[in-house]
């Protein structure tokens, strides 16, 4: 792209295409909040039918503009906008804002058509191109309103990206009922030029944003938006409001990971890696954009509660449990600090209740004493409006001990309605958060907590090209389900171990492979038809003699030929039978937007009963692997649990790992399931796996 | 207790004994109130030294006031409140409220003494107690504010309950802001006469109040409440708020049952058993009164959004999802009806997108076609403030549907701040709630799903006395953990079915038994002291033969020896190998506040791992054994899933029930285990099971 940023940031022109003057327009609303705001560049309303426009002069067209444009904001109908489109790029304006609707939103052929014309003509003229079909774009700190968004914004720090124009608009008016103030508001409309990474990059620069709200629809290139946050994201906080995340659409799938993916595992996965704050509803969405917007990080769970009721303290205690937070134990001297300056009668452990008859003086001692104590990593100053509390010096006290105490996170929350106006407008004008309830504050709370960094996700990037190569020549020409032999060729390849086994064809021959493995053995359908063996009584275990294998394998043939007569059926695989183990399940899925994800979880039926997996974008380190497994809530199942000892914890990473290089590797592979994994104390085995190739016609 | 509903709802005279006119005293704020509001009842300050206050007479003790008093309201010090309440009762006052503290809440021996004095007082001149330690009571509907609560409030329909005087005072203040308004509002203190319960009847009793909001830290008496609640809810919406959820004090639990219980397993059963709201923060309590004072139930999950904004419809379909509603299909009659309404832009599925130009008359067309629809059973309307929406006559379009509706729940969600201000009012005006998010809406909306009734929960009363009494004479005398034989006993008794077995105390013995049962076996320590078995190695599993049997026989002991070697033993327990089953437990356990409660769940390392278990109160019918059952994650493995059939649910549900009625029988069961109960197609077994009676001392 260009380097648009400086003409969307701060441009020193700008021209409405479609000005208007009556009042039914968009034209209309776009250039009063143009000319109403402080905006010190030069203004060009465009209209043929006009000489004059609100008092400015009106041009019939854009060339005849005498002034350079840095940007074009076009609101005409969506026939004439490529007309318009080139006409600017002919005149070298910088950047278009493209307000019209009725391109490719409306889903049909003519409608996307237009909207790749308008797309050829940016990118021939090397113009930047917001939309089209957005609301505009606000730029508070330089007076620029060019929108249709009727609400005037305080300019701030917080830059709102909104793929809905109608969010953008309720987001900004409700922002005026509470402490949020923009650095820059954008509606990137239906994304045909620049989208949610540009915009990322734009404030990436932009030295007025120190927190960046997005609402997405939908992403755009998955890869680069993540790798984008992810190097803004120790700078700048990045929030992020999915809509969308119902169920998977059409597309199938044949692995369990498939299944467990869902639609937002690659999503999920992507936020954690690019240290995205994902908000899962609209008022933890303004919420975190306030709080992160005013507070310093956590940097340990511990925190302490200054409460002038007992009721919000406990509410407080509740919150901060669920919340994975812990009231400090407080230092001797942080109590006896806290016994001086309080009444007998004041509670001076944690939760602080500095009594209903407090004054800001009560709170001040408590929050000083607090604040110093190098147990208490964060403070929730909870107020009641009791008779006769003194609610606006309390919130003074507050933004005093605050200045006082930088680096530390201190979150009021101020319970109650009308009496509680001026102390939140106090709070509000100093771009401090205030919340109305002890769970809000210790959610907003828990979100300033900065995550162990369990890895430095670097992974060895000098991959291993013998292997890889290997491993493409397994591969090649090959689709769909991969048959059991190259399985196990790939799989030796990257190290994962597999039981010993071999395809009989006959009765006999399954004797014969089973007493060279050693009884006793299990045996399964060997088909690439066949996904569910176990479902279909594709498999028997515990197979202890020759006359078990024979049975066995009549057994299995005639059980799939019952229930699926036309699939095509290799042999019967004989295999070791197992040590007994705890069932894992490891697994790779090729997202088409985020690409390759790497799964681990708790294996077997408890799989789908349970979903206790965590998936992490791939490459895996393995600090990473190790850190994915100790998410699981079967950890403590690794770790050794009832009597038993701790399980190969060590070979399970390392598989994870191995698992992660190989859907590095193998591009053609779309998923692999190895399902279960036997985690025992000193090893690991492979007992089944699946690894689907994707098919030619996918290619 | 008395009738002393009447004299706090509708009180005809009302005493202030310490009322002041010293700003600085609650005396004072307190008689502003009583004065201020429009109570047209009589009002007698006392106060010895002062003949007339703000211009009432006022009286140096309570007998020279030559009327009746229904309500007493006492302000007076800690160590005169006996001595007035003394008084009060000579003077045959009916209620007395109770605002000065220094009672138990001291936690001292004086301040509980106090309290004691007190309580035999007002039993002794049978006076209702209100508190002490408490704010006081409102009832708006009269305009009367016994209180110091500065916050005049409205008179609605909600009753609210608060033990904390604080949380009162915050609501109320807040309430202005939304649109609550009560019936009642009483803050109750320490609750040494008058608790929740009580104040439950009186709801049930005042025909001003439909919904009821409790604030509480503790529960005094958990049956009666409970059985009041189940009596009222019916009639009257309860929503509870409970302060004091963290973790379990100090009691210790021997059984899985007891640890898996946490804190609040009863709390919750409970208020399942009595249709509670269960409201897990102050948001959603303040929500939950709101949307069910102001919106009838909902029949089914099927809804409709009504959107004017694309992104907004998609966030209330996430929403849905989260909450297990439905996004109706629409009926062909009302896609017609919406077709030739709105534009042909607008989307005419669900969400119903009317448009971001939608005038009210768009909205009334779509919310008209929606409320007809048969498969539609609720409404969530959202509105985004666009350019020229008229926010307020929307508002008025959709309280007119809601008239012509009166059954059907249409919840509106308008977002934004202040171009909402005259739109939120007039929803507030009308009692109905309104809120800013699509997930808050559509929270509220699932809030009003009426519950299908799995169980009418009526449990055979006419219990089995034989039974019972035979239970009993196992038990007698017993304490402790009860040993394996009488276990047997008492399980065969209630249908219980467990393994054959028996003990042995030597290597040969324990292969004679084996021999009866027929192998393979398995062996068990048997020692009352030794809880968890499998831990320490007491446990041997598949033993086939002769030799398996006594090698194991001496391994236990030696595993046993080595790791409690004080442990009594009573030899080793040789049992039936049992059938490859699914692994279940099911528990009992006695809450000191709520009595006896029953869990099933998914059994073995699971149950610790994923606490997939169901509590409830006992007894337990058998259709709410079903209910529990199908509440579990684990209930898709019960329906049999991947290619295993259904396992056997009748007698597992069966099991439950006589778990119930042996908790019933038995109160000196304190606890009991059954884990693993093994479960495959055609019947369960208990495979393990303990039962720990109350100690000695308990009794």
């Amino acid at each position: 792209m260009y380097n648009h940023s400086v003409y969307i940031l701060e441009p020193k022109s700008v021209a409405l295409i479609g000005a208007s003057d009556d009042e039914a327009k968009l034209g209309c609303s776009i250039l009063k909040n143009l000319l109403e705001g402080s905006y010190k560049g030069e203004i060009f309303p465009v209209n043929p039918k006009h000489k004059e426009m609100m008092g400015k002069r009106c041009f019939a067209a854009i060339e005849d503009i005498p002034e350079t444009i840095d940007l074009a904001v076009i609101v005409t109908p969506a026939m004439t906008v490529s007309g318009i489109a080139e006409e600017c790029g002919k005149k070298k304006v910088k950047t278009l804002v493209v307000i019209s609707a009725g391109f490719g939103e409306l889903g049909t052929d003519e409608g996307r058509a237009r909207e790749a014309e308008l797309k050829t003509i940016v990118t021939k003229y090397k113009m930047s191109l917001v939309g089209p079909n957005c609301l505009g774009i606000l730029r508070p700190s330089i007076g620029l309103n060019a929108s249709f968004a009727a609400t005037p914004s305080k300019a701030g720090s917080i830059a709102l990206i909104s793929q809905s124009g109608a969010m953008a608009v309720a987001l900004l008016d409700r922002s005026e009922e509470t402490d949020l103030a923009f650095s820059l508001v954008a509606s990137i409309g239906n994304k045909a030029a620049m989208n949610e990474s540009d915009f990322l990059e734009i404030c990436e620069k932009d030295s007025n944003t120190t927190v960046i709200g997005l609402y997405l629809e939908s992403i755009q290139d998955g890869v680069r938006f993540i790798d984008t946050a992810k190097r803004i994201s120790p700078k700048k906080s990045i929030v992020l409001l999915k809509a969308g995340i119902s169920k998977r659409g059409a597309k199938a799938v044949s692995s369990h990971t498939g299944a467990l993916a869902g639609s937002s595992a690659a999503l999920d996965a992507g936020c954690v890696a690019a240290g995205i704050h994902r908000a899962l509803s609209t008022e933890e969405f303004l919420g975190l954009l306030s709080v992160l917007n005013g507070e310093p990080a956590l940097l340990s769970s511990n925190i302490a509660v200054i409460t002038n009721a007992g009721g919000p303290g406990v509410l407080a205690t509740d919150a901060a449990e669920r919340e994975k937070l812990t009231l400090a134990d407080l230092d001797p001297k942080t109590s006896a600090a806290l016994k001086s300056a309080l009444p007998e009668a004041a509670s001076i452990g944690n939760p602080v209740d500095v009594l209903g008859d407090a004054k800001a003086k009560r709170y001040a001692a408590a929050l000083e004493a607090c604040a110093s104590d190098p147990e208490v990593d964060g403070i929730v100053a909870i107020l009641t409006p009791q008779v006769m509390t003194p609610c606006e010096d309390i919130a003074r006290t507050i933004i005093a001990t605050k200045k006082n105490h930088r680096l530390l996170p201190i979150i009021p929350c101020f319970m109650g309605g009308p009496h509680l106006q001026e102390a939140r407008a106090l709070f509000s004008k100093t771009g401090l958060p205030c919340f109305g309830s002890p769970e809000e504050a210790m959610h907003a709370m828990a979100s300033l907590l900065i995550k162990p960094k369990h890895s430095s996700v670097t992974v060895n990037d000098d991959c291993d090209d013998d292997r890889s190569s290997e491993a493409s020549a397994i591969l090649k020409g090959r689709h769909g389900l991969l048959q059991e032999e190259l399985t196990e060729d790939l799989f030796q390849l990257y190290d994962l171990p597999t039981p010993d086994q071999a395809i009989a064809h006959s009765a006999s021959e399954a004797a014969e492979i089973a007493g060279e493995i050693g009884y006793p053995v299990i045996a399964k359908v060997s088909s690439p038809e066949i996904l569910h063996k176990t479902d279909i009584g594709g498999v028997r275990t515990n197979l202890k003699n020759e006359r078990d294998v024979k049975e066995a394998y009549d057994e299995i043939l005639r059980n799939c030929g019952k229930a699926m007569p036309s699939a095509g059926i290799r042999g019967i695989l004989i295999q070791q039978f197992l040590p007994i183990g705890s069932e894992f399940i490891i697994g790779g899925i090729r997202d088409a937007n985020f690409g390759p994800l790497v799964m681990v979880g708790l294996g077997g039926i408890y799989t789908e009963l349970f979903r206790d997996t965590c998936f992490s974008l791939a490459p895996v380190s393995e600090e990473k692997a190790y850190e994915m497994l100790s998410s699981l809530q079967s950890w403590r199942l690794l770790l050794g649990m009832r009597g038993k000892g701790a399980l190969d914890i060590e070979s399970l990473a390392g598989a994870i790992v191995n698992v992660s290089a190989m859907m590095h590797d193998c591009p053609n592979i779309s998923e692999i399931d190895l399902n279960p994994v036997l985690v025992s104390k000193d090893r690991i085995i492979v007992a089944d796996a699946k690894v689907m190739l994707t098919s030619s016609e996918d290619i």
